[in-house]
């Protein structure tokens, strides 16, 4: 088969990881090293940079500080959250994107984002199709979330749930200082899937961690939540939470709306705006059980916790993203490249495998009903083994001064 | 000189850190390595465990096991905050430890915590003294508030500047994926000296750090501050500052208290609790700019984060427990262990010092103006130069399955 020869552009989207530049960087390096990729480009933020004509050379970068990508966090070419509309209605964005990789004889697009990003990348292959260009386009899966559909589980997800188990572990141990009561609440990221929230879990099954853990896959009853911590604290004098930040009530509305009268604000996907849900659920809880209560909210720490990454995770992210760049130069495209697992004389064993993305796109995979406890607020075995694999080996994140040593891209501009 | 031979009490008290354990290591295995202390006992939640007559017997914990109280946060023997009265107007509590010192044979006393409870350690010593009760008291310091007269620094700084900088340095690569503007505040602790909060200056030493740093040390200006993150706004498109929980403004009144009508709460040395400071700045800087703003408070993980310890603060923590031990058994009584800087080659060496419990008890250190840069919205090389050598070195803390293995101790009661 005849190699498709010329540039490719890798972008990343959406919502930043530990180890999306990880991912970001086997894909990098892998299309560097190819003699078929004659140049590669990276957009700055996402699509908005091909649509703005703003591209950085990435060969212009020293590899040796390149490496540095691979243990830094947040998305190093800068992300964006731009929807693009539906070609049949609007195709204006995806011609600018057609004359752009044209003008730079763009043969590889990757793109290195969540859901929407698949959507995005699902919608400029079709067009391509369409539009007779000869063009592979591959998706790179990140999302904390680890709610794409088909893969076995998420690059990202591993590290966030490390450092929430590990965060989680640490406030067991502080929480348990005093001979006074304390409860405290807990907020961990996830709009419609619990699987970061649910990760806590793994604190729990190493003997410290919370007593109580609401997802958002089981509505959440303020009576039976209040209920429960009360039991807890009536028995241990103690009670650690953790929520999600997207639980809502059986008729659907979020709790974190219960304890303010503001107007939801949207992100530009129409995803409403959370937040503020522990310092809540904590004033109910006190009010309930009379102890000290503490709200913590594990905000932005849990998606960029880099000097807390999983290993497996950082390795497993950086082979997603050199696998993308071998498949498309192999032939392949409209694909997401994710993973399947299996185990080897009992060991966890991780394997790439492809998944279309018109399959994957705007689709949620929510933690499964069964491996939640019937009460709705805990986690049981099932999750333990899914996830404890995910988590393992310390991130070989070099230091310097005894801080992370981050990458530095010079960031030259085509 | 005799060897005073007789049990010695290890308690803990105050807020716990990453490295208190380190410390009370430090001081049991030096006790058990002794053959002048026949018994080492741990006071269940400081000296509440005294008066309460509840002792934990050292001497049946496992020494393999006990090791891994170097790496475990928080305070493993439990911590109480009980201020002692004035035992000229009342010695009912001293005449009870006194009765538990005699019923025990307890010739040493170690307390580990903050200026509280050098309060406590040189009330006792000097009750003691009075009474003619031969016991060595000694006093060793942990606080992340790192606010102790006289020592150079505080067992536990290191650790939650280390977490700081680092969590800080993480924000700032968060912050910055999205090409539209972005304002974090993130909420650092201490109530009247602003270490922690100035530790996040590391970051911005290594270039990817705050903007604008406030500290309890200046009176707070809400003007000026909302010009400062406009300033810097408008010229990056980015802004994060770090506050610290206690900033006052010129009328000494807390800022955390201007968004809220609560009536504050107090803890039971008449200190005001703060909290949802960095919610209300993001707030009014929302107001101001216009951005996306974020509020971060990091709560209590900046206490707790012992798998960001740094290990020259273990380390050096252990050896003040170590010194304590030591220094009692030759003879010396009423003292804190301290440390002293010096430098050997330009390299930074730590070296115990001895400090008079009465001059530590109830001062606190405060950040010096002059490392403070005029506009007081930013710390200087002075600051570096002095925190920078105590966040060296990677704790070398264990891991099971993926966590933190944190110690398991009997605990079993005398």
């Amino acid at each position: 088969m005849k190699q498709l020869k010329g540039a490719c552009i890798i972008g990343q989207s959406g919502g930043p990881t530990s180890v999306i530049n990880a991912s970001a960087y086997g894909a990098i390096k892998t299309a560097l090293e190819s003699n078929v990729i004659t140049h590669v480009y990276a957009a700055c933020n996402g699509i908005k940079g091909v649509l703005e004509d703003c591209l950085i050379d990435m060969n212009q970068e020293d590899p040796a500080e390149l490496a540095y990508m691979k243990y830094t966090p947040s998305s190093a070419l800068g992300s964006c959250r731009y929807k693009l509309k539906d070609p049949d209605e609007d195709d204006i964005d995806f011609r600018r994107i057609l004359d752009i990789f044209i003008k730079y004889n763009v043969r590889y697009f990757f793109y290195n984002g969540g859901n929407d990003s698949m959507d995005t990348c699902n919608k400029i292959s079709k067009f391509m199709l369409k539009n007779n260009y000869p063009c592979k386009v591959m998706g790179i899966p990140k999302t904390i979330d680890n709610d794409l559909i088909g893969t076995d589980h998420c690059p990202g997800f591993g590290s966030a749930a490390k450092y929430i188990a590990t965060s989680v572990m640490e406030v067991y141990q502080d929480a348990r200082v005093y001979d006074t009561g304390m409860v405290a609440i807990i907020e961990a990221m996830g709009r419609n899937a619990g699987w970061l929230t649910a990760s806590a879990a793994l604190a729990s099954y190493k003997g410290t961690g919370p007593d109580l853990i609401y997802l958002p896959e089981v509505p959440f009853d303020m009576n039976n939540f209040l209920n429960d911590v009360q039991e807890v604290y009536d028995k241990n004098s103690k009670c650690i939470v953790v929520v999600s930040e997207g639980i809502r009530d059986k008729n659907g509305r979020y709790i974190s709306e219960y304890g303010s009268d503001m107007s939801q604000s949207k992100d530009s996907f129409g995803h409403a705006q959370l937040g503020g849900l522990a310092a809540y659920l904590a004033d109910e809880a006190k009010k309930k059980t009379g102890a000290k209560v503490r709200g913590i909210e594990l905000s932005l720490l849990q998606r960029c916790a880099a000097h807390c990454a999983s290993q497996t995770d950082i390795d497993e992210s950086f082979s997603a993203g050199k696998a993308a760049v071998e498949n498309a130069i192999a032939g392949v495209t409209d694909k997401m490249v994710g993973f399947e697992r299996s185990y080897m004389d009992g060991k966890y064993v991780c394997n790439i495998k492809l998944f279309d993305l018109n399959i994957v796109a705007n689709t949620e995979k929510k933690v499964p009903r069964e491996w939640i406890n019937e009460a709705g607020n805990g986690l049981n075995s099932q999750f333990i083994d899914y996830a404890l694999p995910l988590i393992q080996g310390k991130t070989q994140l070099s230091y310097e001064d005894g801080l992370p040593r981050f990458v530095r891209l010079k960031k030259i501009k085509v």
